[in-house]
Parts: structure tokens; sequence; C-alpha cells
């Protein structure tokens, strides 16, 4: 299986979904990627269609918002 | 692994989504619940917590709101 890459930024919301993909998906099959503390990858997950976070980008470029825990602009600042 | 339901109700959003969630937890590990179809199914869903469709609930109870297709009030019409 491709890797998927799970976009967060610290939030509660963001963490308790994290568990739950790295669950479901298996940790080897996820790139977790914290947005606020690693902003050179914001503009990619812009790219990639991501509006809010937690954000899950699949193999196939398809972009799964879950729950809402944070905007782009608040993670933006 | 324990069985996630996929609850949905046959709109664009689900589908694109279920595909995805399929693809990436494997569909032997997903029951896939249409509510449109299933009503009876429908109290169970808000019991745990589904607001709109569609949406996943993990084995340990976590409902994931994945994007957004229909409230579960569009959903109960």
């Amino acid at each position: 299986m491709s890797t998927s890459i799970f976009y967060h930024a610290g939030c509660p919301v963001c963490v308790s979904a994290e568990h739950d993909i790295l669950n479901l998906i298996g940790s080897d099959n996820v790139e977790v990627v914290h947005l606020g503390k690693d902003r050179t990858r914001i503009t990619e997950a812009e790219r990639a269609g991501v509006k809010s976070v937690p954000a899950l980008v699949t193999p196939n470029g398809n972009t799964l918002h879950i729950n809402f825990g944070a905007s782009m602009a608040d993670v933006i600042g």
C-alpha cells in the first residue's frame, strides 16, 4: 500500500483522530505531518486541497477532512 | 482487527469517501450501512454520535466525520 499523509496541528481533535487513523490504517502506511511545527509543508497541504485539520490525503490524492480541529487559516495564523 | 462501521446516504461525497476508506482499511474490516435504504439503523448511528454522513465509527467507538455529504437531519428527512 502506498503512504497516506495525515496533516494536523496538535489540537485535541487532531490527536484523537491521529490515534484512530493510525490504528485503522497502520502507522507504517501513514506519514504524520504537524503543520504547526513543520510550516514548510503548509503550501503542499493547501495544494492537496486541505481546508482544515485534521485531514488525510490518500495515496490517490483524495483529501479526507476528518472531524474539525482548525481551519487552515488558523494554522497559518 | 475489529470492524468499523461506515454510515452513508448514497450522496456523491459519501460514495467517494467510501471508496477511499475501503481501500485504506480493507473492505473486510468495514461494515457499510446506507442509512437512506436501511432506516432502521438511523437511531444506532445517532447514538454513536453521527451528526452527518459520511461517517466512520471505529472499533473503539469514536466517530470520524469524513468530509461532509449531508446532515443527519437531511438523512432523516
